[in-house]
């Protein structure tokens, strides 16, 4: 099989940190996303939505979508489980990285995307007050999160899941969507400086 | 167990629906949204987001996020399988599933949200610029689907799937949205068909 990446962008790099979580090696094909090359020919025949990262398995099967991408390997290689470990579980985790999805990554990249003067020509048109609300919006969610993580260490629960991976991604994505970092928020800023210093997050 | 449950507001009809594909009962608590029931002490103890449908186990584990609600009854109730037979399938329908929300569902619901007058006390600040932008993001979405619909009967290959409840509840949301049905798109109508004459497609 092959990996299609797009390097340190936050959905590609959501994989990345999962396969080296996971110990698992594959063939990447490496895409200049900078260069647009998540557009080009050959990424739009495995994906007509132009996006990264893309896994050609070698039976020709194409599966897109960060998520489904590290749900396949999940199922090849179990161990360590990132996503669960029974249905109750499996469940609780999907929930969390649901919520770090739709209420913390979304917003960080609307910022981005919307009001990032180099996202012009990707985002057509920007929504520069679509970009702006999008800030308070991920900064409310993370008050939530710091709540909940007063209770626990990781965000779904005693051990280290996809849903920290996701955030994670999200949380050093806030620096280029110039969301400032929210140093008041000791338990979201311990789990920060828990989940950023394992080897996978240098990836 | 039971289930907060909020209607024919799309993420409650999902599960909705997926449970009746299933033909699991569960123990409902209506909630009504229209007069905001989903705000209230009881839902926000629940699920601080303030969103329907919320399971509650008998263990009193709360599971929100209408995707995770589904794969634990999955688990729980394999038959008939509507997320996957084995990892492959299982990471297709997962593709599809998530092109379905974000691509198609998640731009009616902003269409709906930015745009409706009735959603003013609901979405604030509502961008109407973001709510208008969207409605042609969905239609170019459904082209595309269209193209893919050409060659098989549902949304992720010959067997419905949860996939196709999000589209079918999306396809439904067009119309508040304000988004016109594209009867053009033959393949794409046919699926809906399809789908929409199942007696589930009446809850």
């Amino acid at each position: 099989m092959k990996l299609y990446d797009g390097g340190r962008a936050p959905n590609p790099r959501r994989v990345t940190v999962f396969l080296a979580e996971k110990g698992i090696d594959v063939e990447k094909v490496p895409v200049d996303m900078g260069q647009l090359g998540h557009k080009s020919d050959e990424v739009t025949r495995l994906n007509p939505l132009q996006r990264l990262p893309v896994l050609v398995l070698d039976d020709a099967t194409v599966i897109t979508e960060s998520v489904a991408i590290c749900r396949y390997f999940e199922e090849l290689h179990p161990e360590p489980p990132l996503m669960g470990t029974d249905a109750r579980d499996r469940a609780i985790v999907e929930m969390w990285n649901r919520r770090m999805e739709l209420n913390f990554l979304a917003a960080v990249a609307a910022a981005f995307r919307h009001t990032h003067p180099a996202m012009k020509e990707w985002e057509v048109p920007q929504v520069a007050e679509w970009g702006e609300i999008n800030r308070p919006k991920a900064l409310a969610f993370l008050e939530l999160l710091d709540a909940e993580l007063a209770e626990r260490e990781f965000i779904a629960g005693a051990r280290y899941t996809i849903a920290d991976i996701t955030g994670m991604i999200a949380f050093d994505f806030m620096k280029p969507a110039r969301i400032e970092r929210p140093d008041h928020l000791t338990n979201v800023m311990r789990w920060y400086q828990t989940v950023s210093s394992r080897p996978s997050a240098a990836l």
